[in-house]
């Protein structure tokens, strides 16, 4: 049995929006749960199996899975030839991880810089800047329509993301912009993110 | 063909240490480049593929796999069987992609910000501190001798190299050091610091 633990309009979204692009949401069962909002409101609910109390968190028979990379993959290659993910061994399977990995790594640090308005030489070293994750982003979108090939994958549920929830870190490149654009209006995406924000 | 991009004492070496835990050194080819140190010596080297400069990054029959955990999995998956990964279905997948991810979604971010002394409210919201990761670290390590099980994994590999290179990080928690002792002290993992450290 598998349970994902959600809180709506959270970075939970997204692996709720994966699920429905899967066509597996009978084989998921979708457990909301609270969290401490940034207003505020909210509070860590003691349901969550997350130790910190964060989402998204899944758990499989028992063993919990944590981080929304994580989570995305194991469930890509849970269900075996879905094509949201890459098998291994298929030719997109480095680029896949490498862009899951690269969002975690990279791409969500240098967002939350950006947020908390801080700047260092170490951190510069380290992540580089927004302007590079950007032109990492559109090299790999003028090579092709997705981010690892012509067929979208959980990376890109994973990366679009962020511009449905920050639309102002959208860059003005027409090759970043028309992918997110074709990310975040596919329908089974879009009907969540619209359900959600009708009750927030 | 596979080839790792490689600079000596750098977030490569537990790369090339797993390669050698693993026992396919044989089948994976090193190539070592230069990076720019924080000494100010080194350059970036136009034999890397990374479209940073950085290390590690694989190369696979012309895919590029780029992130450490990114590259651990790519690998552990690729020669399937091997006891340093765990497969798609095993007991210990979930927690296995769990430990890869929260290193480079957590635990890096935690250590940049704690060598350039940043700390800010939005940055504890999101990766809380130091203090929370050392208690994840000790709950999996009094649960069983490594961080997924009672076998060495590459997660393991890949985090405790971390007190390898800043053994300064290491916490007053038995459980911690004996693990990362464990660790850096096997045979391959060991002769491959001690010959990266003897050409420093
Ligand atoms: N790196 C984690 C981040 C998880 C995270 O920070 N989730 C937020 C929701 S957007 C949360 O649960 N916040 C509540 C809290 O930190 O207590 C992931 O992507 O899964
Ligand atoms: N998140 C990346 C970090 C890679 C990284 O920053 N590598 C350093 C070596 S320790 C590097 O190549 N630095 C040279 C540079 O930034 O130009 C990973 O773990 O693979």
């Amino acid at each position: 049995m598998l349970t994902l633990y959600h809180a709506p309009n959270s970075r939970s979204t997204r692996i709720v929006q994966l699920i429905h692009e899967m066509g597996v949401s009978d084989q998921v069962s979708i457990q909301e749960v609270t969290i401490p909002r940034q207003d505020g409101s909210g509070a860590v609910d003691t349901a969550n199996p997350h130790p910190e109390g964060k989402v998204p968190c899944l758990v499989h028979d028992g063993a919990m899975i944590r981080e929304s990379d994580a989570i995305m993959l194991y469930l890509t290659d849970h269900f075996g030839d879905n094509p949201l993910g890459r098998s291994i061994g298929a030719p997109g399977r480095g680029a896949y991880l490498s862009w899951l990995s690269w969002y975690g790594n990279v791409l969500e640090p240098l967002i939350v810089m950006q947020f908390c308005e801080l700047s260092h030489p170490g951190l510069q070293a380290t992540y580089r800047d927004l302007a590079t994750a950007n032109t990492r982003l559109e090299e790999a979108l003028t090579t092709h329509a997705y981010l690892v090939d012509d067929q979208i994958s959980a990376a890109d549920i994973l990366i679009s993301s962020t511009y449905g929830w920050a639309p102002q870190l959208m860059p003005d490149i027409p090759a970043i912009r028309d992918w997110a654009t074709r990310c975040l209006d596919r329908p089974a995406t879009k009907a969540i993110a619209e359900q959600e924000k009708s009750v927030a």
